[in-house]
């Protein structure tokens, strides 16, 4: 198991090793990133100056066999939404961490010139290095010279010139087993604070290190296989999402009528199949190539609910195409073409922004006239603005809520500065208490409320009766800040919600990893504990329940077909976390 | 009196008079912006969607012979800062609605569809034209064409293109007695606001309207003449002010240090004499035709700070140009020529942006790399952009804050999303304490401690000792609520803060129009109440006392040639209020 913290001070160089506090020992991924940012960072700091900090976290079960648990916590404070931050993504480059026993890698202070390093990490050192050829590089050209600089083996966490310019979208991002650079750990802005840090990149090479040490093998094997079953069992881990992708979800959010089209006026897409996973699937298939379903987005993955996007030739356009971008740059700009989402999808991993904000940015400069709802060619012409920071990419660098001041738009779907994901909230009443409560702002990972509101998966939830939502919220926020800091990726919980066999199986193998003695009480007091925490900062940082709101339009403009307004009173919100 | 209250619902055009509630007898101008506010406006809603409201008042004393008792008081909650806000103007607007026997006009609701009012006030109606013609109008076009269609003797209150584009640092300008559409309410965005509610320009004729009727004349003209007598006697409102302007305090500022140079990299400007008062006096001179020093900014001034600034020709080129503006587009951007300065402030007033804010965010601008320092003719081209809604215009129309956001730059001199006026608190430690615990973001005439701290007025503080510094600017808080509600002008409280007798002759007046009882204490515990009840709005939108607070750098970032930095703690901070 990782014991090492690694500190790069960028005001001085200097880089610090200490085996982690004995307090810290079961803090793993979002709980590590959280603890450290709630005692290390100033709640009231200037996300973008020398005190804030990127703190970079493998899971509990990070390097081990354990089922798709290579996830990778990214945490500070957020320069988009002012709250504390935990972005995660798949990639290689958590699991190389956790095999060099890193546990947390933070880089705090701040150079006082304009320089820009690339740290190289290594089983016998860490070294910062001084590379101005990667300057300004988009991600994919900075990949193919960073595997010429340091072999193809090695793990790359990176940003694009987006965040270099410190823009407030800006995403961190790491390569996968194809080392495609495309790995965001997109939200809230975090690649702006790498950036301000000084640093493009940072290369991971885990040669001749040592495997992760399990305590007991023998439990967590056993263990290993009851969720391995449970994945294997389910029919969305082991039918829908590795055959569709992710982008499975159009069809029945669409029929849900709260799949958000033209920025959030409507609830359903007429294009909506011809952006589905079932159209993607048949792509693929047609174009055969590169292209893939099935695809895995970091080793050990059993579920796959990646793929790799080709072009007409089979060559990769974009990999993965995942439905949050597919909607964001589909539908929600009413654009029903899979060709030139993939085109919008590259252009943002290539220049390093959250597709999701930009989705919702786009969709707020079409409400504004900028440009014209369902134009994909104008809507690549403006992306490519971004990497030229020219003013209008600029704005479009900014997210949704800075479009929306620029052009004095009000109908912006965001929550504390954050633009929401494909699920319009009136419709799905639960994702909205989500939305609204959560501590970094719209996010449905936060609280997945749509596994029971739509996929019955852990409950079977009326989406537009507002009965028991807001517990509904509560428990799958929990269930959220406990598996993000496993390292689990989020989709196992389709299984285990389903299969208590399953769940039990993730505590076992923690357990025979760390000899605690979590069960399923101690895991959502775990996750209670690193909510707690995450919401103390914001508090310090000035928020207060005023800003667990969802936009006032919500409130006031009903969303066809349902005709629904979002329903769930302000005090009704509030329980969540009392 | 004025007892009147006029509501104007824009989304049903309906037009409603009602007397004003005895409760609301004795507030004027700020007082009953504010309390309107706090009543009415629901504090977490959208600024420029339908729950928002314009509040219009004349002060207490406005419309009597009372000197320098013209000001106007527009409220709403501000779409810059998402704070209460009030800001005030002279012109001819204030005393012709106290005339009219308007004590507050009140515009809410929204229209639904994208039309554009101009709304006429006379003695005997109130009637809403759609005048297309006035469309994207610049001001100064604008008053020509009201002037053209309403005759020469009508008020004016009106926005810009800036307004129209709903741009967080749009204002309201009106009139003055030479028709210069100039006198700004400017800053906190207020004028996006009206443009959100669908209304370019409020005509007000005041035709055969009686005059304002006070109840005790005789003790009312025995007090006016105290007051008077103050003005007269004190060598700033009577000597410096007619003579040099508010641009006479380019001088003693620079040489305190704390002149804001370079976007507040520096507190003094090499070139300071260049835009000082007695350079402008000396330009105005030399030049002759309609340039003049020792203008009223509304009938009945009696101090005469204002000015008409001409070009080489002798023609208006800017009328007035004040301190903070010449501060802000000048030696904040080191730029040292009048006339260029002059030029951006005609600019800035035609499209209808704050001034102060406008130079705080060309400022950043410049520290991004956009324009560089010192580049007059960018500025100039940069600042035509805004009315033409490009996207750079966009984001200079977006404030200091909006422009660092798209750039990264932070080292943006802002407090709550408003951008600071010509004083830097790191040489001034009073006026950080304003613009920190001020209710409405970075604002001098809020508390305006620099009276005290550098022109030695009602007190004698080391400006750069923190000593005392809480206590100046909650006093200077109180006495401002009060001043703006009265309708007077804040210089005359340079002469009664000297003068214990002229400022009776404030209450006196007051007392023998209203039949109160009003007192030194009173007055202070009246403007302790209107800073009560906009904190308390404030809190209610969400702010915190984390929120008080001046920005980072200004802790970290010492300021020659004192180089000195912020030193107020925040713990003392909070005392202002406690």
């Amino acid at each position: 198991m990782s014991e090492k913290i690694v500190r790069i001070n960028m005001s001085n160089l200097e880089v610090t090793e200490e085996k982690a506090d004995e307090k810290y020992k079961l803090l793993g991924g979002r709980a590590l990133t959280s603890t450290v940012i709630k005692e290390e960072v100033p709640a009231d700091c200037n996300p973008l100056r020398k005190n804030n900090k990127i703190i970079i976290a493998p899971g509990l079960l990070t390097g081990t066999s354990a089922p798709a648990s290579g996830r990778l916590s990214i945490g500070g404070k957020s320069p988009l939404t002012g709250t504390i931050k935990e972005a995660n993504a798949g990639g290689i480059c958590s699991q190389k961490l956790a095999r060099l026993g890193i546990k947390a890698l933070i880089l705090e202070g701040q150079p006082k010139e304009d320089k820009i390093y690339t740290i190289k990490v290594t089983k016998d050192s860490i070294d910062l290095e001084e590379k101005y050829n990667f300057k300004n590089l988009g991600v994919y050209q900075l990949m193919d010279d960073v595997k010429e600089t340091y072999g193809d083996k090695v793990g790359m966490l990176a940003i694009g010139p987006a965040g270099e310019m410190l823009m407030q979208t800006a995403g961190i991002t790491n390569n996968d087993m194809d080392n495609e650079p495309s790995r965001y750990a997109a939200r809230g802005g975090l690649g702006a604070v790498m950036g301000s840090k000084g640093v493009k990149a940072i290369i991971i090479d885990d040669t001749d290190a040592p495997k992760v040490e399990v305590k007991d093998e023998k439990t967590f094997k056993q263990a290993r296989k009851k969720l391995q079953e449970a994945i294997k069992n389910h029919p969305v881990t082991s039918g829908a999402l590795p055959s569709y992708g992710t982008a499975g979800t159009v069809d029945p959010i669409n029929e849900s009528g709260g799949l958000p089209t033209e920025n959030f006026k409507f609830g359903q897409f007429e294009g909506a199949s011809n952006v589905s996973g079932a159209k993607m699937a048949e792509i693929v298939e047609q174009r055969g190539g590169k292209g893939k379903m099935g695809h895995a987005c970091h080793p050990g993955c059993t579920i796959r609910c990646s793929n790799i996007y080709p072009d007409k030739d089979g060559n990769v356009l974009c990999s993965p195409l995942e439905y949050e971008t597919d909607w964001a740059l589909g539908p929600n700009l009413k654009i029903d073409d899979l060709d030139i989402i993939a085109k919008l999808n590259r252009i943002c991993n290539d220049v390093g922004i959250d597709t999701i904000e930009t989705g919702c940015t786009i969709g707020v400069l079409m409400e504004a006239g900028v440009l014209s709802f369902g134009d994909g060619e104008g809507a690549i012409k403006a992306l490519e603005e971004v990497g030229k920071g020219t003013p209008l990419g600029r704005i479009i660098g900014m997210g949704a809520v800075g479009a929306g001041n620029a052009y004095g738009i009000t109908r912006v779907p965001s929550v504390k500065g954050q633009g929401m994901p494909a699920y319009d909230p009136r419709a799905m009443k639960g994702i909205g208490v989500t939305y609204a409560t959560g501590a970094m702002g719209a996010d449905h990972t936060f609280g997945y409320t749509i596994a029971p509101e739509i996929f019955k998966c852990g409950g079977d939830l009326d989406p537009l009766s507002t009965e028991g939502k807001v517990e509904a919220s509560r428990d799958t926020q929990k269930l959220s800040a406990f598996i993000d800091s496993v390292g689990l990726c989020l989709f196992v919980t389709f299984a285990t919600s389903d299969d208590k066999n399953g769940e039990e199986g993730i505590y076992e193998m923690i357990n025979a990893m760390y000899g605690s003695d979590l069960d399923t009480e101690k895991a959502m007091e775990y996750g209670r504990d690193v909510l707690k925490l995450e919401r103390e900062f914001n508090k310090e940082a000035g928020f207060t329940p005023v800003h667990d709101r969802l936009p006032e339009f919500m409130y006031d403009e009903e969303l066809p077909p349902h005709n629904e307004v979002y329903n769930i009173p302000g005090d009704d919100l509030d329980k969540v976390h009392q």
